[in-house]
Protein backbone atom coordinates (compact mmCIF):
# COMPACT_ATOMS: atom_id res chain seq x y z
CA UNK A 1 0.00 0.00 0.00
CA UNK A 2 2.48 2.56 0.99
CA UNK A 3 5.57 3.39 -2.02
CA UNK A 4 7.99 3.91 0.33
CA UNK A 5 10.90 1.23 1.41
CA UNK A 6 11.76 0.37 5.21
CA UNK A 7 14.99 2.13 4.43
CA UNK A 8 13.41 5.73 3.21
CA UNK A 9 11.15 5.63 6.07
CA UNK A 10 14.06 5.74 8.57
CA UNK A 11 15.74 8.56 6.11
CA UNK A 12 12.63 10.65 7.79
CA UNK A 13 14.06 12.70 11.04
CA UNK A 14 10.37 13.98 12.97
CA UNK A 15 12.11 16.57 14.82
CA UNK A 16 9.89 18.20 17.70
CA UNK A 17 11.02 21.72 18.79
CA UNK A 18 9.94 22.58 22.49
CA UNK A 19 7.30 20.50 22.66
CA UNK A 20 5.30 20.94 26.06
CA UNK A 21 2.46 18.63 26.18
CA UNK A 22 2.58 15.00 26.57
CA UNK A 23 -0.11 14.33 25.11
CA UNK A 24 0.94 15.62 21.45
CA UNK A 25 4.40 14.29 22.17
CA UNK A 26 2.68 11.07 22.44
CA UNK A 27 0.44 11.69 19.40
CA UNK A 28 3.39 12.19 17.76
CA UNK A 29 5.12 9.21 17.82
CA UNK A 30 1.75 7.37 17.77
CA UNK A 31 0.94 8.95 14.24
CA UNK A 32 4.58 7.51 13.26
CA UNK A 33 4.15 4.37 13.89
CA UNK A 34 1.13 4.10 11.72
CA UNK A 35 2.82 5.50 9.01
CA UNK A 36 5.72 3.56 9.47
CA UNK A 37 8.35 5.98 10.40
CA UNK A 38 10.45 5.10 13.40
CA UNK A 39 13.47 8.43 13.96
CA UNK A 40 11.78 10.45 16.53
CA UNK A 41 14.27 13.62 17.63
CA UNK A 42 13.44 16.25 20.46
CA UNK A 43 14.93 19.93 20.81
CA UNK A 44 14.80 21.07 24.52
CA UNK A 45 11.37 19.11 25.68
CA UNK A 46 9.83 20.32 28.56
CA UNK A 47 11.75 17.48 30.14
CA UNK A 48 8.44 16.86 32.51
CA UNK A 49 6.87 16.87 29.65
CA UNK A 50 8.81 14.42 27.41
CA UNK A 51 9.89 11.99 30.32
CA UNK A 52 5.93 11.76 31.22
CA UNK A 53 5.20 10.80 27.33
CA UNK A 54 7.95 8.60 27.52
CA UNK A 55 6.87 6.59 30.44
CA UNK A 56 3.13 6.27 29.39
CA UNK A 57 1.72 3.22 29.29
CA UNK A 58 1.95 1.71 26.10
CA UNK A 59 4.64 4.36 25.26
CA UNK A 60 5.89 2.75 21.79
CA UNK A 61 9.59 1.94 20.66
CA UNK A 62 9.19 4.89 18.60
CA UNK A 63 9.52 7.25 22.23
CA UNK A 64 11.16 5.34 23.94
CA UNK A 65 14.03 5.34 21.36
CA UNK A 66 13.97 9.01 20.26
CA UNK A 67 17.07 11.31 20.75
CA UNK A 68 16.94 14.12 22.94
CA UNK A 69 19.21 17.62 21.82
CA UNK A 70 20.03 20.53 22.99
CA UNK A 71 19.67 23.04 19.86
CA UNK A 72 17.92 22.54 16.58
CA UNK A 73 21.44 22.89 15.06
CA UNK A 74 22.84 19.44 16.51
CA UNK A 75 19.10 17.29 15.93
CA UNK A 76 19.48 18.38 12.20
CA UNK A 77 23.08 18.01 12.10
CA UNK A 78 23.48 14.90 10.13
CA UNK A 79 20.46 15.86 7.47
CA UNK A 80 20.59 16.74 3.93
CA UNK A 81 17.17 18.40 3.94
CA UNK A 82 15.74 20.50 6.82
CA UNK A 83 12.32 21.28 5.83
CA UNK A 84 10.51 23.65 8.82
CA UNK A 85 6.65 23.16 9.34
CA UNK A 86 4.48 26.72 9.64
CA UNK A 87 1.19 28.34 9.84
CA UNK A 88 3.13 30.82 7.99
CA UNK A 89 0.30 33.64 8.24
CA UNK A 90 1.13 36.14 10.64
CA UNK A 91 4.81 36.48 9.83
CA UNK A 92 6.96 37.32 6.77
CA UNK A 93 8.87 34.23 6.06
CA UNK A 94 12.71 34.60 4.66
CA UNK A 95 12.37 31.17 3.00
CA UNK A 96 10.52 29.52 -0.06
CA UNK A 97 7.36 28.16 0.97
CA UNK A 98 5.70 25.05 -0.19
CA UNK A 99 2.24 23.54 0.73
CA UNK A 100 1.31 20.46 1.12
CA UNK A 101 0.67 18.25 -1.35
CA UNK A 102 3.61 19.71 -3.46
CA UNK A 103 6.21 19.92 -0.60
CA UNK A 104 5.00 16.12 0.54
CA UNK A 105 5.16 14.92 -2.99
CA UNK A 106 9.03 16.38 -2.70
CA UNK A 107 9.84 15.35 0.37
CA UNK A 108 8.98 11.65 -0.48
CA UNK A 109 10.92 11.84 -4.06
CA UNK A 110 14.18 12.69 -1.86
CA UNK A 111 13.75 10.18 1.11
CA UNK A 112 14.90 8.09 -1.86
CA UNK A 113 18.41 9.55 -1.63
CA UNK A 114 18.30 11.99 1.29
CA UNK A 115 18.26 11.90 5.10
CA UNK A 116 15.41 15.06 5.58
CA UNK A 117 14.40 16.94 8.95
CA UNK A 118 10.83 17.89 9.25
CA UNK A 119 10.97 19.96 12.08
CA UNK A 120 7.93 20.72 14.06
CA UNK A 121 7.41 23.91 17.05
CA UNK A 122 5.93 24.44 20.22
CA UNK A 123 2.54 24.42 20.77
CA UNK A 124 1.64 27.94 21.40
CA UNK A 125 3.94 29.40 19.27
CA UNK A 126 5.58 27.58 16.18
CA UNK A 127 8.64 27.52 14.90
CA UNK A 128 11.07 30.74 15.78
CA UNK A 129 12.39 32.51 12.99
CA UNK A 130 15.95 31.28 14.25
CA UNK A 131 14.66 27.52 14.10
CA UNK A 132 13.53 28.45 10.70
CA UNK A 133 16.89 29.65 9.88
CA UNK A 134 18.43 26.23 9.80
CA UNK A 135 16.07 25.41 7.18
CA UNK A 136 16.33 24.78 3.25
CA UNK A 137 12.68 25.48 2.92
CA UNK A 138 8.96 25.62 4.83
CA UNK A 139 6.17 23.55 4.83
CA UNK A 140 2.58 24.56 5.59
CA UNK A 141 -0.50 22.32 5.22
CA UNK A 142 -3.61 24.24 3.28
CA UNK A 143 -5.55 25.23 6.03
CA UNK A 144 -8.26 28.17 6.34
CA UNK A 145 -6.98 31.64 6.91
CA UNK A 146 -9.36 32.24 10.15
CA UNK A 147 -7.83 28.75 11.35
CA UNK A 148 -4.79 27.90 10.31
CA UNK A 149 -2.75 27.45 13.45
CA UNK A 150 -3.45 23.00 13.76
CA UNK A 151 -2.91 21.11 17.14
CA UNK A 152 0.73 19.30 16.44
CA UNK A 153 -0.03 15.65 16.86
CA UNK A 154 -2.58 16.36 14.05
CA UNK A 155 -0.24 18.47 11.97
CA UNK A 156 2.52 15.31 12.62
CA UNK A 157 -0.04 13.23 11.02
CA UNK A 158 -1.54 14.99 8.36
CA UNK A 159 2.34 15.73 7.19
CA UNK A 160 3.61 11.88 7.12
CA UNK A 161 -0.04 10.78 5.48
CA UNK A 162 1.05 12.82 3.04
CA UNK A 163 4.71 12.10 2.26
CA UNK A 164 3.80 8.41 1.94
CA UNK A 165 0.66 9.16 0.57
CA UNK A 166 0.57 6.73 -2.91
CA UNK A 167 0.34 9.34 -5.66
CA UNK A 168 2.17 10.95 -8.52
CA UNK A 169 5.73 9.66 -7.81
CA UNK A 170 8.43 11.25 -9.52
CA UNK A 171 11.46 10.06 -10.65
CA UNK A 172 14.39 11.41 -9.08
CA UNK A 173 16.15 14.51 -10.81
CA UNK A 174 20.17 14.01 -10.83
CA UNK A 175 21.48 16.91 -8.52
CA UNK A 176 24.99 16.79 -6.77
CA UNK A 177 24.54 15.01 -3.39
CA UNK A 178 23.82 17.77 -0.91
CA UNK A 179 25.97 18.51 1.94
CA UNK A 180 24.69 17.42 5.05
CA UNK A 181 23.00 20.47 7.82
CA UNK A 182 25.73 19.89 10.20
CA UNK A 183 28.65 20.76 7.81
CA UNK A 184 26.42 23.67 6.10
CA UNK A 185 26.29 24.64 9.94
CA UNK A 186 30.46 24.31 10.46
CA UNK A 187 31.10 26.41 7.51
CA UNK A 188 28.77 29.08 8.10
CA UNK A 189 29.74 29.25 12.04
CA UNK A 190 33.08 29.77 10.53
CA UNK A 191 31.73 32.30 8.28
CA UNK A 192 29.99 33.75 11.03
CA UNK A 193 33.06 34.31 12.92
CA UNK A 194 34.80 35.33 10.64
CA UNK A 195 32.11 38.54 10.29
CA UNK A 196 32.12 39.43 13.67
CA UNK A 197 36.17 39.48 13.61
CA UNK A 198 35.72 41.74 10.20
CA UNK A 199 33.15 44.14 11.80
CA UNK A 200 30.52 43.33 9.42
CA UNK A 201 28.12 42.12 11.89
CA UNK A 202 26.79 45.23 14.16
CA UNK A 203 26.37 44.08 17.94
CA UNK A 204 23.02 45.49 18.27
CA UNK A 205 21.56 43.30 15.13
CA UNK A 206 23.78 40.04 15.58
CA UNK A 207 21.00 38.13 15.69
CA UNK A 208 18.95 38.81 13.09
CA UNK A 209 22.30 39.13 11.03
CA UNK A 210 23.39 35.84 11.71
CA UNK A 211 20.28 34.23 11.05
CA UNK A 212 20.32 35.88 7.61
CA UNK A 213 23.74 34.93 7.00
CA UNK A 214 22.28 31.53 8.01
CA UNK A 215 18.95 31.51 5.69
CA UNK A 216 21.82 32.70 2.77
CA UNK A 217 24.27 30.06 3.45
CA UNK A 218 21.37 27.80 2.92
CA UNK A 219 20.09 29.03 -0.29
CA UNK A 220 23.50 28.38 -1.76
CA UNK A 221 22.65 24.00 -1.39
CA UNK A 222 26.44 23.38 -0.94
CA UNK A 223 27.50 19.89 -2.66
CA UNK A 224 28.41 17.52 -0.19
CA UNK A 225 32.06 17.15 -2.23
CA UNK A 226 32.80 20.77 -2.13
CA UNK A 227 32.30 21.11 1.92
CA UNK A 228 36.01 20.23 3.16
CA UNK A 229 36.78 22.90 0.66
CA UNK A 230 34.71 25.43 1.90
CA UNK A 231 35.41 24.31 5.69
CA UNK A 232 38.92 24.51 4.95
CA UNK A 233 39.13 28.48 3.02
CA UNK A 234 36.59 30.30 5.91
CA UNK A 235 38.79 28.39 8.56
CA UNK A 236 42.00 30.25 6.50
CA UNK A 237 40.10 33.72 5.92
CA UNK A 238 39.27 33.18 10.15
CA UNK A 239 42.85 32.26 11.16
CA UNK A 240 43.63 35.63 8.82
CA UNK A 241 41.17 38.02 10.57
CA UNK A 242 41.62 37.40 13.89
CA UNK A 243 45.55 37.84 13.29
CA UNK A 244 43.89 41.63 12.20
CA UNK A 245 42.72 42.25 15.36
CA UNK A 246 45.04 43.42 18.23
CA UNK A 247 44.15 41.04 21.25
CA UNK B 1 -5.76 27.25 -2.17
CA UNK B 2 -9.06 25.18 -1.57
CA UNK B 3 -10.66 23.91 -4.00
CA UNK B 4 -14.24 23.36 -2.59
CA UNK B 5 -16.78 26.16 -1.59
CA UNK B 6 -18.30 26.66 1.47
CA UNK B 7 -21.72 25.45 0.22
CA UNK B 8 -19.62 22.13 -0.54
CA UNK B 9 -17.78 22.48 2.67
CA UNK B 10 -21.38 22.37 4.41
CA UNK B 11 -22.35 19.10 3.00
CA UNK B 12 -19.90 17.13 4.68
CA UNK B 13 -21.32 16.06 8.19
CA UNK B 14 -18.86 14.54 9.99
CA UNK B 15 -20.38 12.24 12.56
CA UNK B 16 -18.82 11.00 15.88
CA UNK B 17 -19.76 7.65 16.97
CA UNK B 18 -19.54 6.88 20.83
CA UNK B 19 -16.87 9.26 21.46
CA UNK B 20 -15.09 9.23 25.37
CA UNK B 21 -12.58 11.84 25.27
CA UNK B 22 -13.59 15.39 25.53
CA UNK B 23 -9.97 16.16 23.83
CA UNK B 24 -10.81 13.63 21.18
CA UNK B 25 -13.72 15.25 20.47
CA UNK B 26 -12.06 19.17 20.82
CA UNK B 27 -9.20 17.90 18.20
CA UNK B 28 -11.91 16.53 16.03
CA UNK B 29 -13.50 20.69 15.96
CA UNK B 30 -10.43 22.04 15.46
CA UNK B 31 -9.51 19.96 12.53
CA UNK B 32 -12.78 20.45 10.75
CA UNK B 33 -12.36 24.59 11.27
CA UNK B 34 -8.50 24.02 9.64
CA UNK B 35 -9.73 22.55 6.71
CA UNK B 36 -12.92 24.86 6.61
CA UNK B 37 -15.76 22.42 7.57
CA UNK B 38 -18.65 23.06 10.63
CA UNK B 39 -21.38 20.41 10.50
CA UNK B 40 -20.19 18.67 13.60
CA UNK B 41 -22.71 15.60 14.56
CA UNK B 42 -22.29 13.34 17.75
CA UNK B 43 -23.99 10.42 18.58
CA UNK B 44 -24.37 9.24 21.54
CA UNK B 45 -21.15 10.70 23.07
CA UNK B 46 -20.38 10.07 26.56
CA UNK B 47 -21.96 12.74 28.52
CA UNK B 48 -19.73 14.03 30.68
CA UNK B 49 -16.97 14.27 27.87
CA UNK B 50 -19.27 15.91 25.30
CA UNK B 51 -20.40 18.66 27.99
CA UNK B 52 -16.85 19.32 28.87
CA UNK B 53 -15.52 19.99 25.47
CA UNK B 54 -18.55 22.13 24.44
CA UNK B 55 -17.56 23.77 27.62
CA UNK B 56 -13.56 24.11 26.98
CA UNK B 57 -12.06 27.68 27.45
CA UNK B 58 -11.73 28.42 23.49
CA UNK B 59 -14.71 25.38 22.67
CA UNK B 60 -15.02 26.43 18.39
CA UNK B 61 -18.42 27.71 17.14
CA UNK B 62 -17.78 24.06 15.41
CA UNK B 63 -18.23 22.47 18.97
CA UNK B 64 -20.80 24.70 20.48
CA UNK B 65 -23.23 24.19 17.42
CA UNK B 66 -22.89 20.19 17.45
CA UNK B 67 -26.12 18.45 17.02
CA UNK B 68 -26.68 15.32 19.44
CA UNK B 69 -27.87 12.04 18.04
CA UNK B 70 -29.29 9.18 19.97
CA UNK B 71 -29.05 6.60 17.15
CA UNK B 72 -26.43 6.73 13.90
CA UNK B 73 -29.56 6.39 11.92
CA UNK B 74 -31.09 9.42 13.31
CA UNK B 75 -27.39 11.42 12.71
CA UNK B 76 -27.60 10.00 8.94
CA UNK B 77 -31.22 10.43 7.80
CA UNK B 78 -30.52 13.53 5.91
CA UNK B 79 -27.22 12.55 3.56
CA UNK B 80 -27.28 10.83 0.29
CA UNK B 81 -23.85 8.79 1.43
CA UNK B 82 -22.53 7.54 4.14
CA UNK B 83 -19.21 6.69 4.65
CA UNK B 84 -17.93 5.04 7.63
CA UNK B 85 -14.03 5.04 8.66
CA UNK B 86 -12.48 1.98 9.50
CA UNK B 87 -8.87 0.13 10.79
CA UNK B 88 -9.89 -2.96 8.77
CA UNK B 89 -7.69 -5.27 10.02
CA UNK B 90 -9.40 -7.72 12.17
CA UNK B 91 -12.44 -8.17 10.73
CA UNK B 92 -14.70 -9.26 8.25
CA UNK B 93 -16.39 -6.29 6.07
CA UNK B 94 -19.06 -6.62 4.01
CA UNK B 95 -19.16 -3.35 2.23
CA UNK B 96 -16.70 -2.06 -0.23
CA UNK B 97 -13.62 -0.46 1.27
CA UNK B 98 -12.00 2.43 -0.22
CA UNK B 99 -8.38 3.83 0.69
CA UNK B 100 -7.01 7.39 0.89
CA UNK B 101 -6.40 9.05 -1.45
CA UNK B 102 -9.01 7.50 -3.53
CA UNK B 103 -12.26 7.19 -1.46
CA UNK B 104 -11.11 11.09 -0.27
CA UNK B 105 -11.53 11.98 -3.51
CA UNK B 106 -14.73 10.31 -4.38
CA UNK B 107 -15.94 12.24 -1.63
CA UNK B 108 -14.56 15.60 -2.57
CA UNK B 109 -16.72 14.97 -6.25
CA UNK B 110 -19.57 13.64 -4.70
CA UNK B 111 -19.78 16.98 -2.36
CA UNK B 112 -20.81 19.21 -5.72
CA UNK B 113 -24.22 17.53 -4.95
CA UNK B 114 -24.89 15.74 -1.75
CA UNK B 115 -24.94 15.82 1.53
CA UNK B 116 -22.25 12.94 3.09
CA UNK B 117 -21.76 11.58 6.47
CA UNK B 118 -18.37 10.79 7.43
CA UNK B 119 -18.51 7.98 10.31
CA UNK B 120 -15.59 7.87 12.93
CA UNK B 121 -16.25 5.13 15.92
CA UNK B 122 -15.41 5.79 19.15
CA UNK B 123 -11.67 5.54 20.92
CA UNK B 124 -11.08 2.02 21.52
CA UNK B 125 -12.86 -0.14 19.56
CA UNK B 126 -13.89 1.67 16.23
CA UNK B 127 -17.39 1.77 14.49
CA UNK B 128 -19.49 -1.32 15.22
CA UNK B 129 -20.98 -3.91 12.16
CA UNK B 130 -24.43 -2.01 13.41
CA UNK B 131 -22.79 1.13 12.85
CA UNK B 132 -20.97 0.28 9.37
CA UNK B 133 -24.35 -1.47 8.36
CA UNK B 134 -25.87 2.25 7.64
CA UNK B 135 -22.56 2.90 5.54
CA UNK B 136 -22.63 3.07 1.69
CA UNK B 137 -18.65 1.95 1.65
CA UNK B 138 -15.74 2.45 3.90
CA UNK B 139 -12.94 4.33 4.13
CA UNK B 140 -9.33 3.28 5.18
CA UNK B 141 -6.32 5.32 6.23
CA UNK B 142 -3.29 3.38 4.62
CA UNK B 143 -1.94 2.73 7.92
CA UNK B 144 0.87 0.33 8.74
CA UNK B 145 -0.25 -3.02 9.25
CA UNK B 146 1.51 -3.48 12.72
CA UNK B 147 0.13 -0.26 13.75
CA UNK B 148 -3.44 0.51 11.95
CA UNK B 149 -5.69 1.87 14.50
CA UNK B 150 -5.31 6.20 14.26
CA UNK B 151 -5.93 8.49 17.49
CA UNK B 152 -9.35 9.45 16.78
CA UNK B 153 -8.38 13.71 16.61
CA UNK B 154 -5.77 12.42 13.66
CA UNK B 155 -7.91 10.40 12.10
CA UNK B 156 -10.35 13.06 11.44
CA UNK B 157 -7.70 15.63 10.81
CA UNK B 158 -5.70 13.28 8.25
CA UNK B 159 -9.14 12.23 6.37
CA UNK B 160 -10.60 16.04 6.29
CA UNK B 161 -7.57 17.19 4.62
CA UNK B 162 -7.53 14.47 2.25
CA UNK B 163 -11.13 15.88 1.20
CA UNK B 164 -9.90 19.60 0.57
CA UNK B 165 -6.54 18.79 -0.69
CA UNK B 166 -5.77 20.73 -4.00
CA UNK B 167 -4.80 18.24 -6.27
CA UNK B 168 -2.16 18.77 -9.25
CA UNK B 169 -2.06 22.72 -8.40
CA UNK B 170 1.58 23.19 -8.04
CA UNK B 171 2.92 26.22 -5.54
CA UNK B 172 4.60 28.36 -8.36
CA UNK B 173 8.69 26.52 -8.77
CA UNK B 174 10.02 28.45 -5.74
CA UNK B 175 14.00 28.08 -7.60
CA UNK B 176 15.27 31.55 -6.78
CA UNK B 177 16.37 33.25 -9.76
CA UNK B 178 20.09 32.79 -10.25
CA UNK B 179 22.53 35.76 -10.32
CA UNK B 180 24.41 37.12 -13.69
CA UNK B 181 27.95 35.78 -14.38
CA UNK B 182 29.33 39.05 -13.91
CA UNK B 183 28.11 39.31 -10.10
CA UNK B 184 29.10 36.17 -9.53
CA UNK B 185 32.44 36.87 -11.14
CA UNK B 186 32.51 40.01 -8.77
CA UNK B 187 32.02 38.11 -5.82
CA UNK B 188 34.69 35.48 -6.97
CA UNK B 189 37.51 37.93 -7.18
CA UNK B 190 36.76 39.37 -4.15
CA UNK B 191 36.84 35.58 -2.24
CA UNK B 192 40.36 34.58 -4.59
CA UNK B 193 41.75 38.26 -3.27
CA UNK B 194 41.50 37.22 0.54
CA UNK B 195 42.05 33.69 -0.09
CA UNK B 196 45.40 35.30 -1.77
CA UNK B 197 45.84 37.45 1.31
CA UNK B 198 45.13 35.00 3.79
CA UNK B 199 48.07 32.62 2.50
CA UNK B 200 45.35 29.77 1.08
CA UNK B 201 46.85 30.26 -2.64
CA UNK B 202 49.65 28.38 -2.66
CA UNK B 203 51.70 31.06 -5.16
CA UNK B 204 53.28 27.58 -7.40
CA UNK B 205 49.71 26.27 -8.10
CA UNK B 206 47.77 29.91 -7.96
CA UNK B 207 46.20 28.98 -11.55
CA UNK B 208 44.80 25.90 -10.45
CA UNK B 209 43.20 26.25 -7.33
CA UNK B 210 42.21 29.77 -8.66
CA UNK B 211 40.09 27.91 -11.52
CA UNK B 212 38.89 25.12 -8.73
CA UNK B 213 37.72 27.92 -6.12
CA UNK B 214 35.84 29.76 -9.64
CA UNK B 215 33.85 26.38 -10.31
CA UNK B 216 33.19 26.05 -7.16
CA UNK B 217 31.22 29.13 -6.83
CA UNK B 218 29.22 28.58 -9.69
CA UNK B 219 28.26 25.49 -8.09
CA UNK B 220 26.34 27.20 -5.56
CA UNK B 221 24.06 29.15 -8.02
CA UNK B 222 23.96 32.16 -5.70
CA UNK B 223 20.36 33.30 -6.04
CA UNK B 224 20.55 37.23 -7.83
CA UNK B 225 18.69 38.66 -4.96
CA UNK B 226 21.38 37.72 -2.67
CA UNK B 227 24.42 38.92 -4.83
CA UNK B 228 24.89 41.97 -2.63
CA UNK B 229 24.90 40.55 0.56
CA UNK B 230 27.34 38.28 -0.66
CA UNK B 231 29.47 40.93 -2.31
CA UNK B 232 29.54 42.79 0.89
CA UNK B 233 30.85 40.50 3.18
CA UNK B 234 33.80 39.20 0.65
CA UNK B 235 34.96 43.14 0.49
CA UNK B 236 34.62 43.71 4.29
CA UNK B 237 36.36 40.36 5.22
CA UNK B 238 39.31 41.26 2.21
CA UNK B 239 39.44 44.54 4.03
CA UNK B 240 40.14 42.90 7.00
CA UNK B 241 42.73 40.63 5.92
CA UNK B 242 44.77 43.15 4.12
CA UNK B 243 44.87 44.95 7.73
CA UNK B 244 46.68 41.82 8.86
CA UNK B 245 49.11 41.90 6.43
CA UNK B 246 52.50 44.54 6.72
CA UNK B 247 52.22 46.36 3.74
Amino acid sequence: MLLLGSSELDRLQVVLVSARNPLNIGAAARAMNNFGFSRLRVVNPYQLAFREARSAVGASEVLRNATEFSSVAEAVADCQLVVGTTAARDRQLRQPLRALPDGGRIIRSRLGSSRIALLFGPEKRGLSNEDLSHCHWLLRIPTCAAHGSMNLGQAVAVCLYDVVRTRGIKTKTEKLAPAAAGEVEAITLRLLEALRASGYVNPQSAASTEAKVRRMVRRLEIPASDTDTWFGIFRQILWKVRKANPS
